[in-house]
């Protein structure tokens, strides 16, 4: 199998499916002074919040206005930057450029946008951006990725540091009322919790779809449903991962959950049974789809275009299934009974979309065309 | 796409799927004197129980021993002989061969068989047994097909008939209580309601699954749903598909159920729901597995490896999901409560599987392996 340029760096060697987790690892920090940090190897290469600066790495200034995110909304890693900026209330800080769902080889394109330009950045793809950093730039075009606006360079696109530092360094930028996603007193618990979830979900999805061999398919099909099961039970007695209130955890199992039984359960054959079928899970994948911030981020006409006509390896007929049915997703929960507050803490949730930022209707059961 | 020699004769021209629906039209008859048929066209290729007989057709006598059916468990239309067969109680009169699941171009052969042979026909592939009744047979080897055991040539692989014949023209062989599957009365109502499985659901699957453009595997898919809602409320008040009997109705519509989770939801993009998502249907389908003569048919994993394996159209991985998890097909189904008899009318359930034909272990929940 070819190298995936999907959605991340990523690549089938052998029978195994590997993502390439060498990213552009600069930050844009609150305090960008050298001394502020160690350096060296980044502690873990997920989630790491406090993590030491890798080799070579820059620190940047954060700044209004300066910095504009690129985030597909069919990629489900660019799907956590949307919502954590939604939530946290950046839209002011940092504006958004959106590529559409399908491309080729040369990756990410702005076809979306009046003249297939992105109207900030004035490129055609996402490619131009990161050439602007490095000529050379050897790797995956992949999104998320922040450009510094006045050069048109990327900064990063490491994307779990992204929507770490969109919580810990852009405070001074947070709307009001704005969650806490990242507690410090939660950490301890928090952090093997997102490393379970993304090499066994968020990525376990990725290595049973692109296996190259009927064994490392089972095993990552295994892997998958072990700790979708184990979440099943954690979910019994908590609203949220984490408890009452909502946290990074829950954006990052959130955006593999919304694209399972559209594009993981047929097209990367995670499919002992649909999410629909885990009362559990589907009870809070619905609590959070109807939570602001959440669901108004999605567009599953994009999610199921991107996964189905992309991949012509596993899909060679580019046929996207009508189903399944998705108007489910706003069928009542009674997730609030497991919890006294929240899901915001002392907060609130995040107001009603910019108008130029909303799912198309149709995409998404939250904005249906009109007269259905 | 290339030409389908998956399970019949089929091929994609353009956009749309096409089946081949000419077949080897002779018929093994009680009573085989030319006078008793009118000739000329079937009056209808689909169910035709009192079909004039095809231009060219011959008429075999009926006889214990001297007929062999091929039937690959894989296979929905072969299915529905295995199940019939059963029913009626022919196994005496006709023995049977099963092909393997998986099969190249020159389509099924004996590969699961002592030495890769049919024990009986003493061919590796079903191909010589057409070529011995036709040397340039150029039409898809199909399953199944009913052969001349003297010969070794094949008589039949009319699969719409054979099913048929088996019920009208092989009833001095029937087992004592054997149901009568096509009772005279309910012809007027069976017929249309089996012309319209067959081409919405039967065959509507495939029409998704090699749908060679975007809006023709739409129309398919529209097309099976329509006629799944019309049979989910049909099947709200009647425990079968004719009533408080089980009827040829319900053997042809079973044999595209049981396939519908493991294979059509994933592999034929028929994804608006699960069969499981449809509780009338599921009851239904539940109730006629568990039946005797339906659920011991059935291998489940030999249906999987043939779609995932042999389609490497649509699946050029040719890996087989591990999924659905299939132990909910013996749940209870309390479908009873909607009949006072049955489901044999008068009669009785077919006894136990001979141990030679007996499914695998572990291929089908009714057969699990020890330990489990």
């Amino acid at each position: 199998m070819s190298q995936d340029y999907s959605t991340k760096g990523a690549y089938v060697t052998g029978s195994e499916f590997t993502r390439d987790t060498n990213y552009i690892q600069d930050r844009i920090v609150a305090d960008p002074r050298p001394e502020a940090f160690s350096h060296g190897e980044p502690v873990s290469k997920i989630g790491h919040p406090n993590a030491a600066l890798g080799e070579g790495a820059q620190l940047w200034q954060v700044e209004a206005g300066r910095y504009r995110l690129v985030a597909a909304r069919a990629c489900p890693w660019a799907n956590r930057t949307l919502i954590v900026r939604r939530l946290l209330g950046l839209e002011d800080a940092i504006s958004v450029g959106l590529p559409g769902p399908t491309h080729d080889v040369r990756s990410w394109r702005f076809d979306l946008d009046e003249g297939g330009k992105d109207p900030v950045l004035g490129t055609e793809r996402l490619q131009e951006n990161y050439f602007k950093r490095f000529a050379d730039y050897p790797r995956g075009i992949t999104v998320p990725a922040i450009v510094d606006i006045p050069s048109g360079a990327v900064v990063t696109n490491d994307y779990p540091q992204i929507t770490w530092d969109f919580s810990t360094q852009w405070k001074q930028f947070h709307r009001e009322g704005a969650p806490d996603l990242v507690m410090e007193d939660q950490l301890d618990e928090m952090l093997p919790l997102i490393k379970r979830i993304f090499t066994e979900v968020n990525n376990g999805v990725y290595r049973a779809g692109f296996a190259g061999t009927q064994a490392a398919y089972e095993d990552a099909y295994d892997r998958i449903f072990t700790t979708l099961d184990y979440l099943e039970e954690r979910l019994a007695t908590r609203r949220f991962l984490m408890g009452d209130y909502i946290s990074e955890a829950d954006v990052r199992l959130f955006t593999t959950l919304i694209r399972f039984d559209p594009v993981y359960h047929g097209h990367f054959k995670a499919n002992r049974n649909k999410l629909i079928e885990m009362p559990n899970l589907w009870g809070y994948a619905r609590d959070l789809f109807q939570t602001p911030g959440f669901g108004d981020t999605v567009d599953f006409e994009q999610i199921k275009d991107h996964y189905y006509k992309v991949h012509e390896d596993i899909n060679p007929t580019q046929i996207v299934p009508k189903g399944p049915d998705l108007s489910n997703w706003l069928e009542s929960h009674n997730r609030d009974e497991l919890a006294d507050n929240g899901p915001f803490l002392g907060g609130t949730a995040p107001g009603e979309v910019r108008t130029e930022e909303r799912v198309a209707a149709g995409h998404n059961p939250l904005y249906p065309l009109e007269g259905k």
